[in-house]
């Protein structure tokens, strides 16, 4: 008794639903490898991740989904699955044109890749990851090729992750922000005013950062009912659903007050949108807007006086003996660092310039991957004012690079 | 592109890969409900593991299977993959004749009277449970009408459990059971030898259980690598993989030495089993060689006087004081209690008798739901030789009645 009978839309909702349970299944064995899983089954979890990003590619270019798509009128779906629709038909066309060898060999490639981004990181040397760059790239290019975005090789990356984005856009985005950004820089650097800032940078115990990490959830209304925040080696942030969002907090490694501050506010403005966004897969939301929800928060509220007035009771205690204000400059004071992570917002779109033009250029082929090093510290010489001391102060830095997954990615 | 080129073997690959996905993704999230899942999320898990299910069944009945499982030659299959192969192609074949409308329906069902079950149990009253049963009950008589048992119904769902298995062996096996074990049980009871046993039934604090526990599991050689034991409400065991089993130990409940020992060491031997198994899909496993497992650590293992010898020094404070000759006699007492799970092997057969009767007596129409109570009070009555004082402590012992999930069980 096949299910031959169903109508259109309820074909529909079986995609649908096939593709949620995928992506609420990888979704939970990445929170779950990073957690609890055991450490000989890494190898086991991460064939199965590869298994269900391949079963998903195999579902949207069957022959039942593009039926669904070419045939399918939305009008008659509810209007709480139109969204769903726009972006599975876009994925269905899209994916139809990239054979599935290709996603098979990609994936093979970045698991082996990200390997050598680690060891090339622990020896402090890009050429000992670039052999495997190298392959990364030319796969991409060929993803480029197929997605039929002609010469514009890049193009094709920037519409994969915002629809419809293009180079000229950001290229006028930049050359905007230099405009303003790099003026108010050499300003700041000469400024009489210089605040405080050294007690910011005071260590803080595990068991306390949690807590203050937690009051600050609290504060700004994470519904603990649907979520949880977890003390992680790495930060991380994985929504399995508005109901469940979960969040690693990397207290492991003792961090700075000011670190914390940042980090975590991130992930409540993240988690905030994703347990109030109504979306039925995670994926149709824009990357844009879940970093707009978290620089909201890190960039901005924790950086504003209320904010501090409102949560100073829950604060460390080696930062209680501060006043506000103290605290308020300190907060807003601009670090002058190489790196990316611990530099303040002022830098951060000077560093993804340089990224995204490193990128642009390797997709297009006018630039050679040895020559990235010295090419990344020309642009931060040029852009940010600092020396680039070695690899992991440089070109290292380019975590996205370990995979040659290009494109914006998030501003934490 | 269409994957269309692939031969057999390839098909079948991806075939089992798929059913592995879908099990590894059921298997984790049932565990994550068991440990973190969110509050709210809790229906969102259930419709996931509800789609889940569903896709398999869907895939298992889909064209591109029948194929590959008619055309394959086995021969042409790698040795590790032949079991799989044996596997699915019964599973296919069954489920053929099974209507997907059948599996969302019972799923429907089944959720909502495994609650209506709870309530029954807070009630001490199996009348509230009843018409929810009355409707599973239908259900399964029209599973086993689909797969074509004839007048033999139970005989539908004995074989899914084990492949073969008829009412007339299992009738032969309890025969042959009750005429050893009913005159040895009167024995046992006339018996002027009785052991202290008191001492066992002291409650442990719930650290020192969970200490004494991962010493057992140590002492048994679980691979801490290849899994997790957590402590949890109730007890549970889900092997994502012989590289991640894991294991719920009840300690929150904090539990008796006797019960404790039973429940531990039984995980132990399925664990073993688990990590040691070598198939593909856990699914494979036929139920009664993972209990045969846990069987042999709990009621042979836990209590001979070897182990007991090489385990003293990590058994709670409680039980240090007293010899290993007395530890030994008490764990091995009778204990004549109407309540199954407390109740020592020699009963548990007896129990499992009461319960196989009802349900093949149920699915062959041959007694009414409302009388279940008192049938189930007389035939504990003809084989304990026990009274039966109220619904929790008879027929709301039958778990598996909850979601009239028939066919032998684990005999914990």
């Amino acid at each position: 008794m096949p299910p031959v009978t169903r109508s259109l839309e309820q074909e529909f909702e079986v995609v649908l639903q096939r593709l949620i349970a995928n992506e609420h299944s990888l979704a939970l064995l990445r929170w779950d490898s990073y957690m609890y899983g055991s450490t000989k089954g890494a190898q086991m979890r991460a064939n199965l991740m590869g298994t269900l990003a391949e079963d998903t590619y195999r579902h949207l270019t069957s022959e039942s989904v593009k039926q669904v798509v070419e045939q399918l009128d939305p009008n008659d779906l509810p209007t709480g699955m139109l969204s769903s629709f726009t972006y599975i038909q876009k994925q269905a066309r899209r994916l139809e044109k990239i054979p599935y060898e290709w996603y098979t060999k990609y994936e093979k490639h970045a698991a082996k890749a990200m390997q050598m981004w680690t060891e090339a990181r622990k020896a402090n040397d890009f050429s000992v990851f670039r052999p495997f760059f190298d392959r990364l790239v030319a796969l991409q290019m060929d993803y480029a090729d197929y997605a039929g975005f002609g010469d514009d090789r890049y193009g094709a990356i920037l519409d994969l992750r915002e629809d419809g984005l293009t180079s000229e856009q950001v290229d006028a985005w930049f050359q905007q922000l230099q405009e303003v950004v790099l003026p108010l820089l050499s300003h700041v650097k000469q400024s009489n005013k210089q605040p405080k800032t050294g007690f910011l940078f005071e260590e803080i115990e595990i068991e306390e950062q949690m807590d203050v990490a937690k009051s600050l959830f609290e504060l700004t209304n994470f519904d603990f009912e649907s979520g949880r925040i977890d003390s992680s080696i790495h930060p991380f942030f994985v929504p399995l659903s508005p109901e469940d969002v979960r969040v690693g907090i990397s207290a492991p490694s003792a961090k700075e007050f000011k670190k914390m501050m940042k980090e975590t506010l991130y992930s409540c403005g993240q988690s905030l949108f994703a347990q109030t966004s109504n979306h039925l897969l995670q994926a149709e939301v824009p990357a844009s807007m879940q970093q707009a929800y978290g620089l909201l928060f890190s960039s901005f509220i924790s950086k504003s006086k209320s904010f501090f007035l409102q949560c100073k009771e829950h604060l460390p205690d080696a930062i209680h003996r501060y006043s506000i204000d103290e605290i308020h400059a300190g907060m807003n004071a601009v670090d002058f660092t190489i790196v990316k992570n611990d530099s303040s917002e002022l830098m951060v779109p000077l560093h993804l310039q340089i990224g995204y033009e490193l990128e642009k250029a390797i997709m297009n082929g006018e630039i050679a991957t040895r020559d990235l090093p010295h090419v990344w510290a020309d642009k931060a010489g040029d852009y940010l004012s600092l020396a680039t001391p070695h690899d992991l102060g440089g070109i290292l830095q380019e975590y996205h690079f370990a995979t040659a997954d290009f494109g914006p990615k998030p501003l934490n």
